[in-house]
């Protein structure tokens, strides 16, 4: 029985692995597909890196936990919440379990008649997205937050430089006063 | 002559209906058309019922209170205001006369030809859409402020508990640490 | 060796005048093209003027200062930062360097392997765009921070008129209650 | 026990009109929603007409043929195949039967759970809509295939002419040579 | 009186180039605009050429053909032809004649209040878009068709050989088994 | 070095299998992605499987036929083609080598500075996309042209009886007169 576990990912750190790891644990047997949300956006402060760049983190640190074969599947956003669960139906493979903290993706995914289970979350004020984010923008203490192979992806990304400067600007619509 | 007049209606509370009896009663022979804006959103704070979900309160509160037939057709937004007026002719029959309190609609509609009236407000503060939401949020005090078949239109669909998730959660794409 | 200045330009300002006239006293042979951000965007707050209006305030300045020709293009915003410069190529001549102070433009440029080049900016606590903005709505002291020619031009639109009422307006698909 | 008719309506015709009534025969305690498909097209060949206008034939045909009220949504092309049940779903009331003779829409809707039902077509080779177009554009024998209230919007709209128009033009982007 | 013209210009050929003359001549002192029609299409067998590429050699014609200034302005598509005269509105400077010959085109501008107004087209089986494009995929009499300023980008921009591969081929999205 | 192969995949089928051993044989570490083109089309002629479908198929596929691991990634269509290696680069993870037979598909990449590699293919007239989507609509000799899990696959999903629906009918907006 697949799961499906959807995320940004932004970066993917240490309270995602514990996630992963955690599913895996309960469920040996069953192929896991994570969902990489927002995908159409990168080079924004919520949202500094690429899907691929994201896939590539995520396939770099369960390679290195050996954690098994993992799924990872962009999804765009798409701005019609009650089209959610059919859209992400169309972009991955069967599955029957939702792995998710998020109410309103429980929701929408309950109504579509799926069964959805809350993963339990590691220190969950530690290992959050946009503290994460924070600490990289500073290019301090980061490199204990997220595993190893993704730190690794994260200096050859320059993540500090990138994040830092999307910190204090505004789209590249509007140049000439800049930030 | 036909009459339109443009709202969210999240939902169809009696300040809506307020505007409608106005309407009739100036204009009795008229008929009326209702816009329902931002069609393509839903499950959202501001938006929390589908267009589909709004026009069966329209249907079920105007049947009930006698007002007449009323056109009700649902509008996307169209991120370009420039285009606004002719988007929305180009979506629901022929009108001449709009209905409005919003000054942008009144000057877009006004810019393309039509003679715009602004339609008398009952108890504004009372009757707000937010916090007509905010009162099904928190399930208490609501119902005096819709219509009674809004109402069993919005105990079917269990209002308060959508609401009250919605209230504190984020978009569908990032589920994996929750609200 | 043609340059590229992307801005919104809501309005065309004495700040992005000088800019202009820098870029052409260092580089007086260079074609220069400017590119008008946010180009689909229009009556709202931060950017209530057409494409087809900054245009027009564009070419009736730089024809009164007798800055030779530049080329003015709208540039609709791409939801997806990482397509930026690939869509300004496909909109625009052939460029071989930008001009831009915003941090995330360079950036995007420099991945596409352009010249970005910082402009100097003349009294930027002056001429900004929203305070520009904020004059013009209050219809107080805004003929000063912009060219004559565009000061006719936002006297023809009755600028002033229009940025008072989108200051306190929302979207045009929400108009029963108004501002 | 509300049902759902899903058509273009380029324009409404007599075929339509059988349809509506066998359906109003059968059931005639149910509302019923008319689906007016591909909302978003108008002044195209296959697609003269704006959603607004249709609307409004269809509301001058069943009010003459005193067919109770019926519920007439427009409802836009959405790309995605695999999400056209949802996207209908989040656009109109709440409906239990659908009434189709496309074997597509059929398998949507019933993987969505659906009940479709083939309605009985009347004279289908006569009341095509492309047939009718056809007549339309030569302004030759139309007039016996719409409803009389059909007619005379389209009289109005000076269809004929309309018609003749599209049959042999381009987009509206290509307009030096023309046809 | 601004005039404008619209069209997609894949490539800017002589019949074009005879439009923009005559219209000069006609009224040399009306500011003229270049609606650059598609400009989101390029890399396609009807549209080989980015709305920048054309707008290089609309810009290199005129002015090797002294024909004073023109803007040239890109229009991308939108597929509601009812929108069409709102959206080409906002995207270029006020004007007040429209120039073609796509009935299509006068009556969306028509409807909107212009004055439209037929050029005449000089040898239209010789200049046609279509024919200029098949001449150039087989590398043989294209010379003749365009201005020479626009042979000299069109060289430089290698169309023959871009042609010839887009006559025969597919979306880029499938890719392995190719032309 | 990672290699790149973009195909629709509609179904996946053994020429697909051939190509993607040819790459494994020569070039046995490089790590290889699959990107499943027109992702968010399903349910019509040419495209009758979901993204996600087609990956199932893909990992089905590959694990029979013990070819190491792939990642297979949906690629949405971009209707701009000067965008489409920038749009590819941001959905999957960083890439060197672009396998494809397209030629389209080898300029928009070459341009954009990537190693194009043309992959032989294997009795191409036999193992081509549009006639196994004719066999299985005809549900006669399908079976020796897709491996044998992805045989397993289609049978679950009554491919058949999909494809041959699909071959007779119109846009799901259409549905009063069917097919």
């Amino acid at each position: 029985m697949r799961g499906l576990l959807v995320g940004r990912f932004q970066p993917f750190h240490l309270g995602h692995l514990a996630v992963v790891r955690a599913i895996r644990a309960t469920r040996p047997d069953d192929p896991l597909i994570l969902g990489v949300g927002s995908a159409q956006a990168s080079y924004s402060g919520p949202n500094p890196f690429t899907a691929g760049e994201r896939i590539e983190m995520i396939e770099a640190a369960l390679d290195e936990a050996d954690l098994g074969e993992v799924l990872a599947i962009p999804i765009p956003d798409i701005d019609r919440h009650a089209l959610w669960a059919a859209h992400v139906e169309s972009l991955v493979p069967r599955f029957e379990r939702v792995y998710t903290n998020n109410p309103l993706t429980r929701v929408l995914f309950e109504r579509a008649g799926y069964t959805v289970v809350a993963p339990e979350l590691v220190e969950r004020s530690r290992f959050e997205g946009v503290r994460v984010r924070q600490r990289l923008a500073a290019d301090d203490g980061w490199r204990d937050l997220v595993p190893p192979a993704v730190g690794r992806v994260l200096v050859r990304l320059r993540a500090p430089e990138r994040l830092a400067l999307l910190r204090d600007t505004r789209d590249p619509g509007s140049s000439v006063g800049g930030a």
